[in-house]
């Protein structure tokens, strides 16, 4: 069971683009949400809604899809006032997702680094390893 | 203007949830379309549909959602054998696709080095770069 809530935050439909592919990967998992900025938000309008996504008291982690977006910018400055509890990680991927959705370890530095890692990892040039194999 | 078609591929509604996300940041883009994975898919199946959606004779990125998963493979399968015309990322996420989307060289080596180099950059914890400024 994960110590954690996972919530992915992005422009428009894309956080539930990626929820919808990973359950087709892992079935369903409890404790992921996502908030998509729709064009009538503005920051402040979003910002209020990712506190209101936030599951009180409960360890969070935040899969924002771009650094510097809107989302992204919002969800540091929710992250910035409440360290302890709130984790956000930029440019998320199925990978990533999936890799956050189906851990088991707390929410801490060694988790976090073992997910940027992995999804960097998971950023692949194939047709360069299929030309090699030629 | 872009020298070749960007596709994306993926499980579900993702490759819509990203093509739909980026042009809320970059307006309306042409030569860039989505396939999905359904439910109902095979392999076989897909694989029909991606070589029907590929532009015949022209240059094509397809941007793939996860390494190993279905749509990676089978795009891996297709562009084994069309090597000249067609290259293959794993692991998309916004900013690749943004990348790649706004690209004005030719789809060769470099090109797609530098989109892996640079979505890898933008996958960050910054939850880490906020304690850090603390």
């Amino acid at each position: 069971m994960r110590p954690f809530e996972v919530l992915i935050a992005s422009h428009g439909p894309l956080a539930d683009g990626l929820l919808a592919a990973a359950r087709m990967i892992c079935g369903e998992v409890q404790g992921v949400s996502t908030l998509s900025l729709l064009p009538e938000d503005s920051p402040e309008s979003f910002a209020a809604r990712l506190r209101a996504a936030l599951a009180p008291g409960r360890p969070t982690l935040i899969l924002t899809d771009l650094y510097g977006g809107t989302p992204h910018n919002v969800a540091c400055a929710v992250v910035g006032r409440e360290p302890s509890e709130l984790r956000c990680v930029a440019g998320v991927n199925l990978g990533m997702l999936i890799e956050a959705m189906t851990a088991t370890e707390p929410l801490d530095d060694a988790l976090v680094e073992r997910l940027v890692i992995s999804s960097r990892e998971a950023i692949v040039d194939v047709s360069a390893r299929l030309a090699a194999r030629r």
